[in-house]
């Protein structure tokens, strides 16, 4: 293991840790490499904003303008269209006892769509909207590939469910969504690929059946960014949603969406003790700041709780979080034999860069980004809970 | 399965899903029973507010006053000490660079010590106190099972940096401690009052050899909820720290230190989606709702990533959240042939408590508690973050 003593960028000096950056060159780089993956499909770009949660990087991808978002909780419809992004699909099945919050933005001239699965569910729906005097906008979840929620595209309920939204005073049917999860089960480009024709077939179909009951879908709506990074042939498909691309992190390397060096999140975090009798050091950033995300666990290589870099981004080959407790991340290299280096390369009070298992967790716990632009720092806002 | 068909309690009708209930009877029981323990062991209580990180619940603990705590983060330190707690054990290595803004914690009257493990951190720690003029008293964490950080008892280094602490002009020796964090991997009584006796030995033992060598140790510091749940005799010890017992959570409960009744914190979710074609249900509490935390995965009872309860708090048996994704949590029941009556039982719309594995990682999603008090719902602010 060859280790360099890594220069503390100045920008990073003055951070406490453990704290998140993100890396500017590279989130611009993942941003138009999607944007120019969409143009190719010639579909409408709906980006998950779950991922980052930041309007901010909501209007990079959009040229510094608003566009169409996906959105997870309904407090981040309504941060988001505080700042103007007016157009969001609510991509969770809609609880009935939140039809009241969601009216609230409806009223105030957001265009808000639900997704639901089940009869009884849009039944319950309509009623809280009629109570609202609001009219919603409904997408239908497919399940195309039993991952989740939604109906199976050949499902009788498909059907029985769009005339029912028709039939409502309140809603009114948009369309259907699919969001096949199982592409982070996927491995290399041929089996995302055949995902991603599934993925498009489940909801395409479940369209056509639609439409040959005289039900007009405006939307079709899929997507993950595994899938849409794989996708061939969106045909019949209007609209993609994409979340962790532009952030990246090692599940996405590990089923090659990524390269290492497309990761743009990591945590800053310093070195606070060396255990020489255990091969171990400790850094400050453990299971709150890291996550417990462990979704590496059962991929081709298991970065336990993180990869750990040089305070100047450059991956520490080997060297990874074991094992974290609340406030404590114990990091080893793979090679025992390397613990010597590991220890004279990572002093007390050293910093380091820990690239995540899972971005969307591991941001979470986070109030702001700093945002590494050269050499200044920004800090960009985070909505996190509900 | 025999599903009762649970009432909202009305004080839970109007909570936005999801949210943290406290049950506050649960509560109040699990601190009179720790607060009985340690009056048994006849040691000072420092609780570490790391679980709960709220003020109003440390001072339950103290009968409506302040008292000696335990924290994990400066954060919490700079919140606790507005609210009057002005003895504090900051009980993660100190990083030199956070030397700072301990200082101003000190300076407005705090008495806030730190922990250190190793002669160079030490060093650099004094480099900085005395940048502050600042004086810290400080002490040496003694690693008694491998577990994390520190020297063991008997490593020649204890007695060194004692000395280097003494002779330093801005640092002061103050004791020793330790936390024996295997205690979570111990199961049942034998093995758990076993594991709390080698934790006080060790300690203890370090406290003699340092006695031996002149250096008298005014705080001798144990504890984690199981070993002092366990303990026998803490003789030689002087305080004992403990967090999660406030709570207790699905991890304690397979390792026999609390029973599921126990379990004062819960998750309130809502079922919105229901999969008969995989016999699942979804919740709208995910990954970042109850945390990946899957501690119960290696022990007697894997419970998923929660075990789900009616909306009056009374176990569902067998019904486990056996899958999150970020806003979604997956529930079957253990017995496939019983799918049908959890879809009778708790229809979309339904609302659900979700007892969480480890307490301390759920907690740390929210903004607030939700406390149950009679018909009441009291809202406690949590001080997150770093």
């Amino acid at each position: 293991m060859n280790l360099p003593t890594s220069q503390i960028p100045a920008a990073l000096a003055t951070l406490e840790t453990p704290c998140l950056l993100l890396d500017q060159p590279r989130l611009e780089r993942n941003i138009a490499r999607m944007n120019a993956r969409i143009d190719y499909l010639d579909v409408r770009l709906r980006p998950h904003v779950k991922t980052a949660k930041c309007t901010g990087i909501a209007r990079r991808i959009f040229g510094g303008a608003t566009g169409p978002i996906t959105v997870s909780t309904l407090r981040e419809a309504e941060y988001f269209f505080a700042d103007g992004f007016d157009d969001m699909l609510y991509a969770v099945s809609m609880a009935p006892a939140k039809v009241a919050r969601a009216a609230r933005l409806v009223r105030a001239g957001a265009r808000l769509r639900l997704i639901v699965d089940a009869l009884d569910a849009a039944e319950a729906i309509a009623v809280r909207a009629a109570a609202e005097d609001v009219r919603f906008e409904v997408l239908i979840e497919i399940d195309a590939d039993g991952h989740r929620a939604g109906l199976r595209p050949h499902d009788a309920n498909v059907i029985a469910l769009a005339r029912q939204l028709q039939a409502s005073s309140h809603l009114q049917f948009g369309g259907v969504m699919t969001h096949a999860g199982s592409s982070y089960g996927c491995v290399g480009a041929p089996a995302l690929r055949a995902h991603a024709r599934m993925e498009r077939d489940a909801v395409v179909s479940a369209a056509a059946r639609l439409h040959a009951a005289g039900l007009e879908c405006a939307t079709v709506s899929v997507g993950s960014t595994p899938s849409i990074s794989f996708a061939e042939d969106l045909t019949g498909v209007t609209e993609a949603r994409v979340g962790v691309y532009v952030f990246n992190d090692l599940v996405q390397s590990n089923i090659g969406v990524c390269l290492l060096d497309d990761i743009a999140l990591s945590v800053l975090a310093t070195v606070i003790s060396h255990k020489p009798d255990t091969g171990r050091l400790i850094i400050d950033a453990g299971g709150l700041a890291l996550s417990k995300d462990h979704g590496t666990a059962s991929q081709a290589v298991d970065y336990g709780y993180g990869q750990v870099c040089a305070a100047d981004g450059s991956v520490l080959a080997g060297l990874r979080v074991v094992e974290v407790n609340q406030e404590h991340g114990l990091v080893a290299p793979a090679d025992a034999d390397d613990a010597a280096a590991m220890f004279a390369a990572l002093p007390i009070g050293a910093r380091v860069r820990v690239l995540p298992n899972h971005a969307c967790m591991t941001a979470a716990a986070y109030e702001h980004y700093n945002l590494l632009d050269g050499d200044a720092v920004l800090q960009w806002p985070r909505c996190n809970g509900w």
